[in-house]
């Protein structure tokens, strides 16, 4: 797998297989260059076991990492022979392990599956499209996503499992003293991320976004992609304000417990969005559009782009929706998706 | 682009863009091991220019032909920037460099799009998957095709441009005396092709195949694919029986000499289908199924499979169909498809 959100989707079905005791579970890290630093903080937190396999793909180009992982991944499969591979989300990671497993004719479960954000330019939405191409067990969060399988002819073991990456959080403890640790009054902060290629190497986007955060009128907590802090750094290397915090990347209890008590938060993280509707906090999408539309259907999450006025506009208008139904997932996708892969083998 | 059939259409089309001289062509050679026999005689017959690039990717693994091309064509995208990049029909390299091409946002134009064999376990099926979930101007033989990525729910620049490998036939002189050449007797003998891995790669299937061609009653005059002359040996390094005439891979105007002067085609190969229906000679495809299946409904073709009695039964069974509709192209698709591009590119 790719990226943090990725680390958590494996976690969550990590724990079902676990519980389940039904197969064994081999695990590949391709170590995308942008993961280094998050990935062995998760992976001790999350309780993912350390991988059988380290890609070492680092970084380069999409079509570099996308080759380079396609030739690993491959290696593994034509020495492990497993009965079937699963893929989550939608890095290069995802994409690659998908063409390798599709060629080598063996079954491909696309956890994370059907999801759509209708624009080939963004470097996710091609990897979507590539995997769920080859795919032959869909696991989709949400009915949008089953639908839109159905668009595209995808009828057959099409599953909506609730979002797997939810799994986590409930029945999660939030014991971290964030008030003490940030110097923050809980309710009384934004809490901020910001990684999307689209946003950081766009210099007019990103510009448009550090003037809503220089307008905020409360505390910003920022744990800083590395991409994004290259990219402010060449853009002005001296945008500090004084009330915005830019951390370190921080690990998973931590960035519930400051999501949870956030009175909003900014994002373009897909990963964020459900995790901020899970703790019914609002936020602002700095990104053109989302893939979690059933959170801006029910009034929690809104589309802003990356446009400071509009961004700040959201801020302030934002009223609490009456509904909160929870469409993201009940705790339970880890387990319906072990149970597919089980009667798809048995089949 | 990879085999034969690529560089087919490759030619069609070159010669289409020309005749219209709008925009300059760079083309790229994959350089796939099997090609080295067929490609340079190939190239001079049909006035294919010099690749401006050769990737020389040789043989190996299917992903590792895939990850190769990648990253070679990565680096070719990156330097030269195009407009829109064609790729054709399903190959490794057709599927690699759509990825690759998708990767750099670059418009992708795939020709021979929207065909299926409803099979993921073959190799050229997921390649037409992976190239046509990240195309942007789908250039599809038949109404079939058309239909197949409605399916999809690909309704957006599909053009349906007929065949564009029989823009070469249309006019084509046929002069070689292939009576003196083989010592036969026109209308009186068999060509057959075999490439296809299901057929090579399965001892089952290729010994079915062997005992038709066994019992056949006329010459057989069979080029053979270098895959299918090492299966042979390894299945029976002394298989040859007297009326089988085994030849080297040849040329393209001998090919449809040899096709338009036989009493019947046996074959598994897209390109070949497609000729002995132009020719209004009958075929038995040596396949589970054809992705032409227009030639199949007809009444000209018929899919008997690897299965030997089949095959004979076939042979023997078949009746003149009243009708021949020239469905699969009248010889134009190659200016259809430069006029679309162009209209695209204006957009």
């Amino acid at each position: 797998m790719g990226a943090r959100p990725q680390f958590i989707k494996l976690a969550a079905l990590h724990r079902a297989i676990v519980r389940s005791d039904a197969f064994e579970h081999i695990i590949i890290h391709s170590g995308q260059h942008y993961d280094q630093g998050m990935s062995g903080q998760f992976f001790d937190e999350l309780n993912i076991p350390t991988p059988h396999y380290n890609l070492d793909i680092g970084s380069g180009s999409q079509n570099y990492q996308v080759g380079h992982c396609i030739l690993g991944v491959d290696a593994i499969l034509e020495g492990e022979r497993p009965d079937t591979v699963i893929v989550y989300g939608d890095t290069n990671t995802t994409s690659a392990a998908a063409i390798a497993t599709a060629k080598r004719n063996i079954p491909l479960a696309h956890v994370e599956a059907g999801l759509r954000e209708w624009d080939k330019s963004i470097p996710e939405e091609v990897n979507k499209l590539i995997t769920d191409s080859v795919t032959d067990l869909f696991f989709t969060p949400t009915e949008t996503g089953r639908a839109n399988l159905e668009r595209e002819g995808k009828r057959k073991h099409v599953y909506v499992t609730g979002d797997i990456s939810l799994d986590l959080l409930f029945g999660l403890e939030l014991t971290l003293d964030i008030e003490q640790i940030y110097k923050i009054r809980k309710g009384d902060y934004y809490f901020m991320t910001c990684h999307r290629a689209a946003n950081t190497d766009n210099v007019g986007n990103l510009h448009q976004i550090l003037m809503a955060v220089e307008k905020l009128d409360k505390t910003v907590i920022w744990p800083l992609h590395p991409r994004t802090k290259n990219a402010i750094d060449k853009l002005n290397p001296n945008w500090s304000p004084t009330h915005v915090k830019m951390i370190e990347t921080c690990g998973f209890a931590e960035t519930q417990a400051l999501i949870k008590n956030a009175s909003f938060v900014i994002t373009d993280s897909g990963g964020i969005i459900k995790e901020t509707y899970f703790h019914k906090v609002p936020a602002v999408i700095i990104d053109k559009q989302t893939e979690w539309i059933e959170t801006v259907d029910e009034g929690w999450n809104t589309v802003a782009g990356p446009n400071a006025s509009k961004i700040l506009d959201v801020i302030k208008g934002w009223k609490r929706p009456n509904v909160h139904s929870n469409c993201l997932g009940d705790g339970k996708a880890g387990d319906r998706i072990v149970e597919e892969i089980l009667s798809y083998l048995n089949e």
